[in-house]
């Protein structure tokens, strides 16, 4: 077999080690949702861990225009927002740099200076990882530990027919800049996770199409969305074409049930009235992601968003 | 400032990051030592979490002549060494894997069983990670996290003064092949906690004299060893400088009260009768490492072992 990681691509790949590697007990979450969810200790004792780890890349996540500091935060922001996606709380991180021997240690200090801000925001303390020289690009990979209370866990296949569709903020062309200063949305998600009503949910890293089409295939379920309901950020030019496909926006998509979704709002503008919420559509039968305008036509939406081995980026 | 990592290296990048990051509460053990130590949950119900990460770097941790099998071990075995270097119980990785685009899917294939037949050995499970494409050099980073027995926990800087200075197997040459199929002293360090005498351990992975100088440093004590007791491993050619200065053995090094000494090396024997156990020296007090001949010649060893920034390995 002379396949190519290439051919494959990064969802082939995510399938072939999920049927490859056993599964272990103690493990209620393993590959293929936001996060790993371990259960540590048992009866009362008992707690539920989450661990993630995310790395980024100097040329694939982010460029020479980034400032160090940018390049630490967005670091630890994007495990974050994995966890913000399970309403978990986030604890301990480990961060491997691997870095060039000519670097200024001034460079260097500032990495970690956005690291640990973005850290300390969110209640993170940094407590270990390590240094490995390269002599070409460097990147950072940060592992994220923490807490969920088991019955406020979210994940991806917890979407039921009827449900309301809800986003929070404005989607698109995160690659201007809000890809390397967003704000993870922990306190939104433990809020959300609070109120009891929250079906699946998900952090958009790849783009609204695909992080959807994750939460229906996941729930077995498919979706409808309203054109015109779709919130477009400035930066995507108005664009909605860059509102679905576009990646790292890292904001929250979640389903609640349509007979609760109109309170949930309410409560949310009065919580959060400076962060957006918009109810995109809902959750049918079937399968696949539907895009209805307001005359009432409609076109299936392919789910091509961001594939790391078939597609650039940034 | 102009100052660059080669000039500052690994050492005091490590001591500049140490006193800038901030420590948190229930973090138990902070930066500087094998793994990191956090305690969740309180009272009875506590438990003590270990976490690590550690990453291997295609041209610096093994080069082309390396099966993807004995790449994806090494990425597993090396962290799951600092798990054992604490007596700590290994439980759940995540595996970041940064591979090129035009890899063929075998090769990826066989990291992967690499990694998860170390995981498997020692009874870890793999419950997530992700890829990241990269157009140069490939590396692997994994995460472990898992437990300890907070009584049974080692530390580096439990050496006492009188203390008998223990190291297992044979040292240097690790070069030669060892580095890429070494076995954890997962059980061996296990087995050692439970029987209550052991102060300081770590797992040599710098080097006898470094990882050594590491404990004598965190104890606040000095060590002197007795020259003709090292255990220099074939693949060191005879070279007790090799012995005592190259890194990536992944053996384990500890001290037991000298009272305590004999019972432990007959119960080790009977235990584990195919991995030997020397006793190499004794802790003093004082700072620094002396190395002593069968004359009583002494001479004061330096610790210029491998620092990632400032020497060339592998």
């Amino acid at each position: 077999m002379k396949t190519t990681l290439r051919q494959l691509g990064e969802r082939g790949l995510i399938a072939l080690l999920k049927r490859r590697l056993p599964r272990g007990r103690d493990v209620r979450i393993g590959i293929g949702d936001d996060c790993a969810a371990v259960q540590i200790g048992r009866g009362a004792a008992g707690r539920l861990l989450l661990l993630k780890t995310d790395a980024v890349v100097e040329g694939v996540h982010f460029n020479r225009r980034a400032t160090p500091f940018q390049i630490g935060w967005k670091a630890m922001a994007r495990p974050l927002s994995d966890f913000a996606a399970m309403a978990g709380r986030p604890r301990w991180a480990l961060v491997t740099a691997s870095l060039r021997e000519e670097m200024p240690v001034r460079f260097v200090r500032e990495i970690y200076r956005g690291l640990a801000s973005a850290a300390d925001k969110f209640g993170v303390t940094i407590v270990g990882g390590e240094t490995v020289r390269t002599p070409d690009r460097f990147w950072l990979s940060v592992a994220l530990a923490g807490e969920v209370e088991p019955r406020a866990m979210k994940l991806r296949s917890g979407a039921h027919v009827n449900d309301a569709i809800f986003v929070t903020g404005a989607l698109g062309g995160s690659i201007a800049g809000k890809h390397l200063k967003f704000t993870p949305r922990i306190a939104e998600a433990q809020w959300l996770a609070r109120q009891g009503c929250v079906g699946a949910m998900i952090d958009i890293s790849d783009g609204l199409a695909r992080d959807l089409g994750h939460i229906c295939r996941e729930s077995g379920v498919s979706a409808c969305l309203a054109k015109s309901a779709i919130p477009i950020a400035p930066a995507a030019g108005g664009s909605l074409r860059r509102a679905l496909r576009d990646g790292e926006d890292f904001e929250l998509l979640f389903t609640v049930p349509s007979a609760r979704s109109a309170k949930l709002k309410r409560a949310w503008c009065k919580k959060f009235p400076r962060l957006r919420l918009s109810l995109i559509g809902f959750i049918l039968c079937g399968k696949g992601i539907r895009l209805v305008d307001d005359a009432g036509q409609w076109q299936d939406l392919d789910e091509d968003g961001y594939d790391h081995f078939q597609a650039h980026h940034a």
